[in-house]
């Protein structure tokens, strides 16, 4: 019993790798379920075992997403500036999987989108955990003279929107030395 | 003839207002040219006579988008800093329109999408447009002592990210009061 779970957890994140490539290359919308069991070998009933919808599979692959950016950081480490840096150099050594959330964030604005609760919810939380580990470090101000609450969202805007010209463009967008002169406006480096 | 070339300009307009539509609802790829031409009661074959394909009717999208945000500046006083300030609080007046750039900008990170090149060679022209007047305007260093290199992907990533967390949650992004934010960090008002 223990090694066929071990075996099927290992094929579920076998099926989550796929996922991840099929919505990099087509987006979630042009996504199917056929395309991901076909890169696994499995046939859409064999792939339906393991996630029953698509959208049951979005979920685990947004959920690989939280395990991928709060790194081993711990709740809150996770948003202090000095890792957000390393996060960016770490980010710009894998395309795969910037591109495949790049592309599910753009798609979340659009209508009754399956990613679009998790989004918001997501940027609500990461702005209010990073402006209160700003506030706690440096109080009222940053260096650089804005307020943790105007830096939160600003962080996160660079960095989402610096990996969009990355990926178009990755020659001419040097996305981790782009990020450090952001850091050093803020004046915290 | 005269009358007749207007009024297929006229319908050629609305039917970009349409697809504008729809793609803020879909997508470009969930997007289908039936739904297109119901929106403006046209059959698909009436839509054609117009844009002959889907990818001819997303250039028109795409032209639009042009004429959208260099707005009245030239080509040049259009990456100014304070215009740009103005064009951040336009465009929180108007959801729709930046939906559909921000979707389209999404998907175009993904595999073979019609609109990628559209959005890499404009990304290089804005950044290197902006650079340029940057450094007309300020030399080497802004006065909070980026170089205008590092500062135009900087202001494009800001406003582009920004534009998601505020699709995804108007209520608690005020875009245009963080654009101003990050301007301040510039030091240049």
């Amino acid at each position: 019993m223990a090694a066929a779970g071990a075996r099927g957890g290992e094929r579920r994140a076998e099926i989550v790798r796929a996922a991840l490539e099929v919505i990099a290359e087509r987006g979630y919308r042009g996504a199917s379920l056929g395309a991901v069991a076909e890169r696994v070998g499995l046939t859409q009933q064999g792939l339906l075992h393991h996630f029953p919808t698509k959208e049951a599979l979005l979920v685990a692959v947004l959920e690989e997403r939280d395990r991928w950016d709060t790194g081993g950081g711990g709740a809150h480490g996770g948003r202090r500036l000095e890792l957000l840096e390393l996060l960016v150099e770490y980010n710009a050594m894998r395309p795969g999987i910037v591109r495949t959330f790049s592309a599910l964030l753009g798609e979340s604005v659009t209508e009754d989108h399956p990613a679009r609760d998790f989004f918001t919810h997501r940027y609500a939380r990461v702005r209010a955990d990073m402006a209160a580990v700003l506030r706690a470090e440096f109080g009222d101000r940053l260096p650089g003279g804005p307020t943790p609450e105007e830096v939160a969202p600003l962080v996160t805007a660079v960095m989402d929107g610096l990996q969009y010209q990355w990926l178009l463009d990755p020659d001419a967008v040097d996305m981790p030395a782009v990020f450090r002169a952001f850091l050093r406006l803020l004046g915290t480096r």
